[in-house]
């Protein structure tokens, strides 16, 4: 198995099945095994956590391990990641001494460093993740990157594993408004990982929203070789036709990276089509509704639809925990 | 036993009796008991903390469990607590959803939310502190709430009993000033908790610092339901004849909810006359000195009565620890 | 033995070497004790830190204890040390308060508190540091005060032992550029450590920037104790000749402290003077190149400097982990 966990591309379906597999077991036992006793995890964030900071620190504790916490800019120093420069502005460490120095101590590092939205062609390389995973010979898991949130992708697909079967489902991620523009890791993922489950993926959008176009190659590589399909549609209400999974996310354009106010005033035009309401949920074949969360109530989603009864979205947040679990479990040795 | 620990007036004084039993034994033997063992429990901290943070996090420790900090704003998403709000605004996650999701992960959550003394009607019916205990069906434990201290007047109840006894004292909860407002849940749970315990208690304070007239009509029935007494004034110098245990606080006025510049100008006229001194304390019955800290030396207290042997400060810091061990140990199943 | 481990002055050549020895024992079997096991200790931090937060939390655990983190001013309150003072300014908490509550609670403190670099005269007597020592009866660890860092020298002289054996060597201190001034803890604690341990010792640095006096006499009281050297230029490039192990580490110079702008304007005139690289390297004996991290690449050292065989940084930074483990086995009963 890979030494890293930064996406789900760099397993097969079949190992990925065999994680929800561990994170099934692990859920119906959570203190069934200790494989982490003695050992420390680094868990760097970059940017605010709840749920992967408290279920990455619970289910260290639960398989025996510590949980570190470092917060670079924060509780730590600032990182530079590029190779050679001279360091003479505002970043006080590098990259290569604070991750050659961390494997000393502890026996895995989960790394958050989400976009910043600023330059299309650097972030969507992952540069930040892939150089922690370059200077580091023990494992790193992401969680969540610029371009990718794999713990998250398989705790969606655990979730759909477990309220509707093993069987291949009529998937939709659908983009949504938000006042701002947020980092595309969560859809990214999600499409990935719906691809390699073999899932019937519909993608919804307005235009100028597309996915990035070599993820999308990777995407519809792995719906061919894994028996799905994926289509694309700019219609927010067609996109729920039969559909069995309502996935929502907002995400950014990256044709307005680094034009924060021109995305702002782009995607106004789009609030009041692309909330997710009970009008939308009708037209589906009884879907369960997902969402990541954090979600903004009446915004991405109303109140009507994330309370009702299909909506599976905090069996998805508790999901993340016993997922993570299983990838530790699997990854450090 | 109430599901959650938000206020004494949940709890009957023979169940507030029986938890200072439990807390004297933990005290005497800090690690006999493990409930805890494989359980997380949450810590969330909308203020700083240092008595709090630390007695929370090292009784749960010497339980057996897992502490888990969370610090919405900080480290954590912010958060909104309203229903049905359209939330377009600052907040990123609602406690719904914050709430529910961490219960899947942990056994219990602790809360620490101050007043903002902006808005004396909303904030005097402690809506986040009930709104965590309105979406949780794990129990919730109050950390400081815009009203209540809770483990404060515990520990506080705790402390008399091992300096002075069982028998009913007379109690002086008095006023202090601060160079600005501070919130009320501090003198709040200390006059309930004293009139719960049965103590004889006068509460002193300039015009127009009155504690809440519902509160007030509480502690007015608890004491005479336990065999005590409480009487009132705005006599600094007489508030201390015959006392036996001074309690003093500084805290804002209701009446200047959301006006801090009126308010810091008022409390100036009290500032040399409300300070604890050493010809205060002559008046006493030999009284201990009581103080939640943190406290501002030589403003609230002098030097000279605070570093007393009559000051009994770092004893009731100490059993924050105890009795919040005695607490969880009971609520947490 | 001390009670405190607040300056490697406070303990003999003999104790010194003693911690080494028991830190080598633990480096080749991390779990073998758990000394620590149901204590608490506390760990202050005035300061970001990431190689100390890590390596006490880690090496906590390791013990079998629980590491509760505190940051005054951040999660916890403001803290004034000085005494006797009206607290009506911008401190909520005394130090003796925050001191006698927290050894209620734990067994030992870290404590982390930079020099200000503003005022010469109190920070080189250290007034934080002393009076968490001053107030508490359980030991006190210095992680990096106003004029020292001892676990680090510690970690240092560790370092020298494993790679070059025991005997004294011919060891370099050299001043480098920074952007902006920097404390002086970590060459003051090198080079005392350096005397204690009978190194022959040579410091290097521009003209204005030399240590304090009174520590100036304990290094040249300790070397001549202790069969070593210690000599002084301001040459960049004799100072290289013939050394054994370069140690860099820039500081602001006492003259400036209060005057950060006249400082940045001095230190400019030395700045490509004073950078190690290999023209500096090759006049050595094959040295091994040393630095406490977090450091600059391309400003104080080269990347092909650090980044060769002879830099041994990463090894310096795991041996923290080491030393502290063995330190607080010894003051920890």
């Amino acid at each position: 198995m890979n030494k890293d966990f930064l996406t789900t591309e760099h397993f097969s379906t079949a190992e990925l099945k065999g994680l929800i597999d561990h994170a099934v077991a692990l859920k119906s036992d959570r203190l069934a095994t200790k494989p982490l006793s003695g050992k420390s995890i680094a868990l760097v964030f970059f940017n605010p956590s709840l749920r992967t900071r408290a279920s990455m620190q619970i289910g260290i504790y639960e398989l025996g391990g510590n949980a570190v916490i470092l917060e670079p800019g924060g509780t730590s120093w600032t990182l530079e990641h590029r190779e050679g420069v001279v360091m003479d502005g505002n970043k006080t460490e590098h990259l290569n001494e604070f991750v050659r120095v961390l494997e000393r101590y502890v026996s895995a590092i989960g790394v958050r460093t989400f976009a910043a939205l600023e330059d299309w062609e650097t972030e969507r390389t992952d540069p930040i993740l892939k150089a922690f995973a370059r200077y580091a010979s023990i494992p790193i898991i992401n969680l969540e990157s610029a371009m990718h949130h794999p713990c998250q992708s398989m705790a969606d697909m655990m979730t759909i594993r477990e309220h509707l079967g093993t069987q291949k489902k009529k998937v939709l991620l659908t983009w949504a408004w938000h006042p701002k523009p947020l980092p595309m890791a969560v859809p990214n993922s999600f499409a990935l990982a719906a691809a390699q489950f073999g899932h019937d993926l519909r993608i919804a959008h307005p235009k100028g929203y597309e996915l990035d176009d070599a993820l999308l190659g990777q995407i519809q590589s792995q719906a061919a070789a894994n028996g799905g399909s994926v289509e694309f549609t700019n219609d927010p209400d067609e996109a729920f036709n039969g559909i069995e999974v309502v996935y929502a996310k907002s995400f950014g354009s990256k044709n307005f990276y680094g034009d924060p106010e021109g995305e702002i005033r782009e995607r106004a035009l789009y609030r009041d089509k692309w909330i997710v309401d009970d009008a939308k949920m009708s037209k589906t074949a009884d879907a369960r509704f997902m969402h990541c969360l954090p979600v903004r109530r009446n915004v991405i989603v109303t109140d009507s639809v994330i309370d009702s009864p299909n909506s599976i979205v905090v069996d998805e947040a508790e999901n993340r925990l016993h997922i993570q679990k299983a990838i530790m479990t699997e990854l450090i040795k």
